[in-house]
């Protein structure tokens, strides 16, 4: 048999049923139907408390709301941060309800004339991926008759040991290669454009709190040569995110306050140049990951070849990091229950399978839980990031499940 | 550098601009916009034609909707096949309007009740997964008072060898263990349901010929076994797919002609007891597959650490098997063309990535390519099956591409 992930905090040492935002799983399902896909908010909150405890004062906090863009969440998380970090017009359409264009970056390669105008027009910092991009967003400017909001994204010559995807120390088809971005500095602040800093984002989902210390450390270095080199100081310096969070056997969660304290004194140590300098941290899964929670009904219990499988009515359709088709390497099992048994002895043998006619379909892979039967609910954690947007939903036509957002206000 | 996959033969030898359906890549970008699934269907008519010529006659083919549900594409080749088989209760009310309940097969574990009795009104067979779902389903006749076209879903004690997604042979989420299924048969025709007969699923995606023709053999030896033990000849027994299509270097196509003239002697001694027995042949992949050319425009060209990216306003959102990241275990490259230059020297190293921002969003890894320029088309291939709907096509909230049916009428 496999291990399971650790189960959240919020859930972990519940026992009984499980409670999701002071509410039974089963009665999520009832409301809402199987599966469903529930988020505390309680929990994104205590995550921003957390971060705000831990961090220098005046470093910000962004939220990536590709990690997930469901609206009742970015509508309830906006007003909690200082920005919004965008990767398509469609999220930068969606989020400008709920927040000033000032307050919104969008990165990502590949933006097109449209997307790029779109963020001309709605005063949203565009951190370019490239001279080409930079070049297109100033002829934008020049056209509109706007002054484009223009930052950096580098691809630094450091990258984040231990991340989960590592995003920075190589070639890469994010950002401007660190040696080449003084020179596309100077361009931009004489195109007129309204120069607006650095983004430095070396990698995501790490779990080793030295390396993000080091990281950090690093890219405020790097960003204090790049002002240097580039004879131009960044109003502002996105350190990236790369806050990873427990998936797995074994992982562990970073220690924020650790990480908070050690920025402190590398901040404080940052000299004149950069004294001005706003800093800001962009975080998605950390902030809203544990707080999701994908719950599915036993279909049917069934035994094959001396093992037994829980057919439940989701899937990866909905759940496909967790059916280890996405990014991972090795599958592995996220941390999965039986939604009416939390606590209770582990003495059964099998395999969580989605309803989707294929083998890749298998969201938990010969572990050990409480015994379930036809109708119970399986609770998957870690399903508030990277989950149903980041699944192939329409395969196999099967009807969208229900996200709801509670305590939201 | 990495290979790519072989080009299918329908676009392999053009020189100049890719055409597809007699227009060029280009022309039907600007007519659809980028990206864009284009589907020439004379290439699914013309697998059909190579299947109907190799195959003994009598051998029905069905085609497994869930390869590509795309609605024009459905309607156009459900007249060219004998049946259609669904998985979802959603795919079951779409082709309701192409085929009659009768030549529909719904198969897929954890249906649910509502979907059971949505296909026993509509007088579906369904290919039932286990015991327990025999059993619901006979309830569900008692109580509308239809009798259920039942079928059982075999997990035979054989595999198909090479195949890309094993389903046979082992313990498994799919069908009832074959020594099983005698017992479950004698239930179904007692229990007063229509008998269907039997569904036998080795594997899918397989390329080796050889191991085809010796699970074919196997696979009808197993339903004789099987009417033996029960006492009930199978109406019918859906042999069902496995044919594969090339996607890698190195990859080669099946031999159907000798699959069918192999499957033509198995047939031909199967023995009086399976002797009015309906054999079917359920494809998807490889009858849409090669069908299928997904168009992409370069956005970005740039350089980082001596390599060189095309970033492409498509990416994994619609393509995410070409990404490596469903149901591959080591990347390889699909294949992969530049629009404009079919046939011209490759002397351009580049990487192919798409507009998400993650580093899993790499449509063609180190490859070499005709120099495309921005602007220019990028055609990945092999896009007719396990396309847009086996990806996360709401992943960072990018438009829906189009898709369009060439030459179906």
């Amino acid at each position: 048999m496999k291990p399971i992930g650790p189960i959240p905090p919020a859930f972990a040492d519940q026992e009984g049923t499980l409670m999701i935002a002071g509410r039974a799983a089963e009665a999520w399902v009832a409301a809402h139907g199987s599966p469903v896909f529930v988020y505390d908010f309680a929990l994104v909150r205590a995550q921003v408390e957390r971060f705000r405890a831990a961090m220098p004062a005046g470093v910000r906090l962004h939220y990536a709301v590709k990690a997930n863009p469901y609206a009742p969440l970015v509508r309830a998380t906006a007003p909690l941060v200082d920005g919004l970090d965008v990767a398509s017009a469609g999220e930068l359409a969606e989020v400008l309800a709920y927040k000033h264009g000032a307050a919104i970056s969008f990165a990502g390669p590949g933006k097109r004339d449209a997307e790029l105008e779109a963020a001309v027009r709605a005063g949203v910092t565009l951190n370019v991926e490239s001279e080409g991009e930079a070049r297109r967003a100033v002829a934008i400017g020049e056209r509109t008759g706007i002054a484009p909001r223009l930052a950096v994204r580098v691809n630094p010559d450091l990258e984040l040991r231990g991340s989960g995807m590592k995003m920075g120390g190589r070639a890469s088809p994010f950002g401007v290669d660190a040696e080449r971005v003084p020179a596309l500095v100077r361009e931009i602040v004489a195109s007129g454009a309204e120069w607006r800093g650095l983004h430095i984002f070396a990698g995501s989902q790490a779990l080793d709190s030295d390396a993000l210390i080091e990281t950090q450390a690093a890219t405020v270095a790097l960003a204090a040569r790049l002002a240097e080199e580039s004879g131009r100081v960044p109003p502002m310096v996105n350190l990236g995110g790369g806050f990873g969070i427990p998936h797995f056997a074994g992982d562990t969660p970073v220690d924020v306050a650790r990480i908070g304290s050690a920025l402190s004194g590398v901040l404080d140590a940052r000299g004149a140049l950069l004294g001005d300098t706003v800093f800001a941290i962009e975080l998605g899964r950390w902030l809203v990951g544990e707080a999701g929670v994908y719950l599915t009904r036993v279909v049917d219990r069934k035994e094959s070849r001396g093992e037994t499988f829980l057919v439940v009515d989701g899937g990866l359709h909905h759940q496909l990091a967790a059916s280890g088709n996405f990014g991972t390497v090795v599958r592995r099992n996220y941390p999965v229950a039986v939604a009416g048994q939390m606590g209770a002895p582990a003495n059964d043998a099998v395999s969580v399978v989605g309803c989707l006619c294929t083998p890749l379909d298998r969201l938990a892979d010969r572990v050990v839980l409480p015994r379930a039967e036809v109708g119970d609910v399986v609770a998957i954690f870690i399903a508030g990031a990277y989950g149903l947007t980041a699944s192939p939903s329409a395969f196999l036509g099967h009807p969208a499940p229900a996200e709801v957002l509670a305590g939201a206000s």
